[in-house]
């Protein structure tokens, strides 16, 4: 097969970006089409509560609909500028952050060689001379910079659209449940195609503008490039942990009081929690998915990149051949767009039980799609032989071997995906034991669900080994840095379906604050029900590619920081891998411990208002969210410092004092031991969540006998959902960042590591 | 420093080992000397329930004397008779198992060289004649069946004095809380001296019957001895898993229907499971707990010996400096013989708040004093200079290098000790601040006390690296396998203070039942809060223990198995890591349905008892108790089976299909990611149970306004309580078995896999 001229390659890349971000902008443009504000001059400033509240039955008519549309408007509103407000605060704490992060990765890696700016022989492209090593430090830092600002622009572009999609879904709801499906479809669409096409839009430009610094010395500049991974996870995290803490602290302290004291539904108006609550799915679910799974993609092409170019294609700088995962990205924004139509054009939603399947259809659709691309984009993109870089030595490997390397990451994406599924949806039975268990009460209903969690964990984990054996086993770590790309090709229209569940999970709020009729709520609750699912089923992408990102930047950090073997049976090592698996579990304790103290505040407040606020339960009285959100707010800045701390601090403190075998350690500790933690966590949340739905909806004789509605297997499943609340939200999907954070920043700062590490066994 | 001559090593070890028994009987006879059976003709046929159960105020009198015995009495025999039969109904099982088990070792093993009777070149002690592989064939079954008689016999005894001493304890109780304390605290000694005399008496037995064979072949001689550890740890899985299953099935029925719905006391006589209850404390956390820690004491035994007998000790021969394994432990008998006098006869327990740090006090004790025995025995026992195998090399070591593993291991298991004890005693504000999360519910509740497990790994875990640093460093596999030992020296003080809790458990069931006054029930109360603790501090020196003997045996398989590096940078080593890092979880999925299934069926019966056994309620009925034993009986013997099958057969598929190196993976895999597990699982649900303990007691002001009984606050606290027996009982300490017994699994099968394993890669 030829390959692509150099000159196809340059052109091809951006355009598929930018055809990405067109693609987003017309979704964008179809959703706008909704009309929320219809009265033009109800400017949501009137207390129109009490006549919403009570006026069900006259909404029936269509007679309000303008003030409907109306109070829509105005809830929609307070969410959209509670969330703003929030990642606005959260910014500008995390700016301080990266200034200073910046400043520490610059002197880290400038002291490696005393700052000099002299050329120095490259490592390894013997012979040659490559660019100092205080330029690794000056662009790495920039790199670490555009990755930060890169991942904060994904989340916060994500968290506007699904604002602006909630009141629209909601709305659209009462055309009939199709039509809100798609609506909320194609808003998960808007953040699926913009974050995938804006990661690979800005790592391009940076490449080319780096290039411009290092020109043939293609080392150092994958090497500061890894920057840009570095700084994408990094702010994935704060989002993740801040965000989480955010909405969980809101929702636990919401259901806490409302659902169980004051016996009042989810999403109440008088709930002071209500409008946090929503404002949290927005920054937690959305921003912070976007911003992790951002990270994932920018962290493996960095992987992918820096392999290669120390590789054949970098040594003989064959350029379109090194662009190989920027090209499968390309195909992969294509693939989706297709892909998408099959569920906004094609197939119609017409029952609420057809929104599962569908959603399922469009993964097996994108899969098999994407292995065609990925086959076209092997042949034409590779040279049909080409040696990789393995741990010193290197690998003959044919481009059909990286076609089966990126296609088996697309397809063990695809089972961890049907397995969450089966774990996770109310149609199979795992959950359905689960709502059984909640006729003996809570703590069967909690018992039964953490042993669904620890199940679920099995066909994953045998998914990703055989992942990783097989691209392994083909193309080292090259292989496996490219199957989690595979794993990610598909990520718009991963996150597309993502965001469908919280933008769903506000149009349900939404309903229920403007209150519109039952069979809406009920409708949107059924678009609800599924996005648990396919936010358990992002959550196990986000896992299961992380997995794989990790492993291949741990890969990156053995080579370059010149390590022979990480051999388990050396003290040095073992330590390290204990230790390593133990930090999953510290960090859990930590968030999980902080969604709780800072829903006893939220409980605290909430109460202290239904106590004080006269005629707040009767619907006369106004509750004062404001207060709410502050405190969402506030402990979720607060306490994702520790959690943040202790991931960025882990590998800087065990590489300068242990040494880089240590670091390796723990590297693959936490990496096989956060994978399990991370995956039963979001299952087990995710199951508790649909069996208390599922006893809710009442669709079945089965969970006919288990309701309704606060019965005690319904009270019973409310304690398993909340207690699913942080583990499914908070501490469960923050660690799969733990994990690649971890890894990319030892492979940043590998050099500094093993030029000065292991001080303390220098010092024995 | 003159070695001991082989002669006196010869007398010294099983003399100690006589000691140590001698000193159980002593104990035992001063346990009897408390009579339970006053009235001769009182023989527990009539129907006594009525007047006990309403006979509280008359028996203040104490007139009633001789029938309160002759209740007590009663019970105990229930008991009795029902934790024998259900011991052996599982023996019985188990036998087959062990015939099975024995068939498979000699098939594999004896197929090594095609059952050849020929001697063949020694592997480690080159240029010499070793015995044949069908004599290792033979050999290794013969040790295999006679740990697991060992292993037995502890758990069957230690169940024997447990029935025999709870209800002596719950009269004791009527003198004082001292009094009973000492009941209590000597029964457990019993057992303790009892279990390490006998571990140790029966290994010396062996090897000096094996020898009469091997003679002058070490080698050949402890590599059979190693399934002496394959034996007592086999067994110990399915007495720990089919034990907790039975216990915790009894106990989560019991609570759920008689504490939660009918609102009765906990161990109400009217609670048709409270006899199951009663029983499975004895046969779970009593003769499970004792068949743990004696495999964990054989197999570190075993793992010095086989390292030591490819060292300079067995290759030159001496013959007491290769018995260092064994005189340590007959020092330990000695150690804590001393330290027992200092519970029952030099401090006397006055108040409540005493005995747990009374209890602490021995731990403390025993581990100064040993360090002392610990010098000696290596000053004496060992050359001053010595060289030690090492992954093919060899290390010289000196003798005082070994002192300092056997004791930093002991060290270790303190601060272990202390730590479970900090995070699981309601004195502290760990579970204090988990007992105050109850006020908002039992979903805080939950959130709570798993972030305090997570969080109960870290200092555990720093702990455990140390020792292996340490040890490593100095003594190799040696090292780790005899600071496994130096944990386990003292085990008969461990164990003591462990059998102490169910021992206090069941007499204040007994108290309960027999109608005795609230006051003794208040005494018997306070001994099982603390009983709460050490038997959490058991199982975190059981954890402990079990990651450095796995470890120790990890490294002896990796000789063995004639692996030279474990590579977690190679596909195989690593698919390995991550699969062994998931096999806990799915071991406690197992585990934990089984329970909550067993659980289901016991609530059924429990409520069709109180819906249809009139009069039952109020006193006037008599549950049928034999019915809810033999739920809890057929549900565990049949439960046990697939988490059996699931550690079994893991190590002999990944060893014969993947090979050795995957095998090591999974060794190395397990180990990090069950200790984690399994602490959390412990600890977790022992800060749950005295969470709830406190609220009820309510000493302080703070558990006042959290109580009383039957408070909302209480009530979650039942629920967190619920949901940790499982956790603690079955799953948790379950793991510690699934890490060692996988190891030593797969050292005895080391020469089957070496020559036979890995037909999937040899087939592609």
């Amino acid at each position: 097969m030829g390959e692509l001229s150099e000159g196809l390659t340059q052109v091809l890349i951006p355009v598929a970006a930018l055809i990405g971000i067109g693609f987003a902008l017309l979704q964008w443009f179809l959703v706008s089409k909704v009309r929320v504000s219809a009265v033009a001059d109800y400017n949501g400033r009137d207390n129109g509560h009490k006549s919403s509240l009570l006026g069900d039955a006259e909404l029936e008519t269509g007679v309000r609909v303008p003030e409907v549309t109306a109070k829509c408007a105005e809830i929609q509103h307070a969410i959209s500028v509670g969330a703003t407000s929030f990642l606005f605060t959260e910014y500008r704490y995390l700016s301080i952050f990266m200034g200073v992060f910046g400043v520490i990765i610059f002197l880290f890696l400038g002291s490696v060689k005393g700052f000099s700016t002299k050329s120095e022989p490259c490592t390894y492209n013997e012979g040659n001379l490559c660019k100092p090593a205080l330029a690794n430090a000056v662009f790495s830092t920039i790199a670490f910079l555009l990755g930060a600002l890169t991942s904060v622009l994904s989340g916060f572009l994500g968290m506007k659209i699904a604002t602006y999609a909630n009141a629209r879904t909601t709305l659209e709801a009462r055309k009939g449940i199709g039509k809100a499906f798609v609506i909320a479809f194609r808003s998960g669409a808007v953040m699926g195609f913009l974050l995938a096409a804006n990661g690979l839009l800005v790592l391009y430009v940076a490449i080319n503008l780096f290039k411009l610094y290092y020109g043939d010395d293609w080392e150092g500049l994958y090497e500061s490039i890894t920057g840009y991974g570095l700084g994408g996870s990094s702010m994935a995290l704060f989002g993740r942990v801040g965000g989480g803490i955010y909405t969980k602290a809101a929702d636990v302290g919401a259901d806490l009081v409302g659902k169980v004291e004051q016996n009042i539904p989810e999403d109440d108006p008088r709930n002071p929690a209500v409008i946090a609550d929503n404002v949290g799915d927005n920054v937690g679910d959305i921003a912070g998915m976007g911003s992790d799974l951002f990270g994932s993609y920018a962290e493996s092409s960095c992987a992918a990149l820096f392999v290669a170019s120390i590789s054949s294609f970098g040594l003989n700088h064959d350029y379109t051949a090194m662009s190989y995962p920027l090209i499968i990205s390309s195909m992969g924004i294509v693939i989706c767009m297709i892909t998408t139509l099959f569920a906004t054009d094609i197939f119609e939603i017409k029952y609420e039980n057809q929104i599962e399947p569908s959603l399922k259809r469009q993964l097996l659709i994108s899969t098999v799609l994407m292995t065609v691309g990925i086959a076209i984009v092997s042949f034409f993109a590779l040279p049909s032989e080409f040696t990789l870089y393995n741990f010193g030595g290197s690998k003959v490997v044919k481009n059909w071997h990286l076609f089966f390397c990126v296609a088996i990451g697309l397809w063990a994406g695809l089972v961890i995906g049907y397995i969450t599924e089966y774990f996770t949806s109310n149609a199979y039975s795992p959950v359905q034991d689960v709502a059984d268990s909640c006729r003996t009460g809570a703590a069967t209903n909690v018992i039964f669900g953490l042993a669904l969690g620890y199940k679920s964990v099995i066909i994953p984990i045998f998914a990703i080994a055989v992942a990783i054996y097989v691209s392994f086993s083909l193309a080292a770590m090259y292989g496996i840095a490219v199957a989690a790309l595979g794993m990610l090709s598909t990520i718009a229209t991963g996150l597309a379906i993502d965001a469908y569940g919280p933008i769903s999970d506000n149009a349900g709020g939404i309903a229920e604050m403007a209150g519109l009729r039952h069979e809406i709520r009920e409708r949107t609750d059924a678009l609800d029900a599924a996005g648990n699912t396919t936010a358990a089923i992002g959550k196990g992408f986000a896992i299961g590619s992380a997995a794989l990102v990790s492993l291949a930047l741990f890969g990156a950090y053995v080579s370059r920081a010149g390590i022979k073997t990480v051999n388990v049976m050396t003290p040095k090592v073992f330590i390290g891998l204990i230790v390593g698996a133990m930090l999953p579990y510290w960090f859990s304790a930590m968030t999980m411990k902080s969604v709780g103290s800072a829903a006893l505040k939220m409980v605290e407040e909430v109460r202290r208002q239904f106590n004080t606020i006269p005629g707040l339960l009767e619907g006369t009285g106004k509750p004062d969210y404001a207060n709410c959100v502050k405190i969402s707010t506030d402990a979720s800045l607060k306490e994702m410092i520790p959690p943040g701390a202790l991931v960025l601090l882990a590998p800087l403190i065990a590489g300068t004092l242990f040494g880089v075998e240590t670091l390796a350690g723990v590297l693959a500790g936490s990496l096989v031991s956060g994978v399990q933690v991370a995956i039963s966590a979001s299952n087990t949340g995710g199951a508790w969540d649909n069996a208390k739905k599922y006893i809710e909806a009442g669709i079945t004789e089965h969970a006919v006998s288990l309701g309704p509605k606060g019965s005690d297997a319904h009270k019973a499943a409310v304690i398993g959902d909340t207690v699913g609340d942080p583990l499914k939200d908070t501490s469960g999907p923050s660690l799969n960042i733990l994990i690649k954070l971890m890894a990319v920043e030892s492979l940043v700062f590998a050099p500094f590591f093993a030029a000065h590490g292991g001080l303390i066994f220098k010092l024995f």
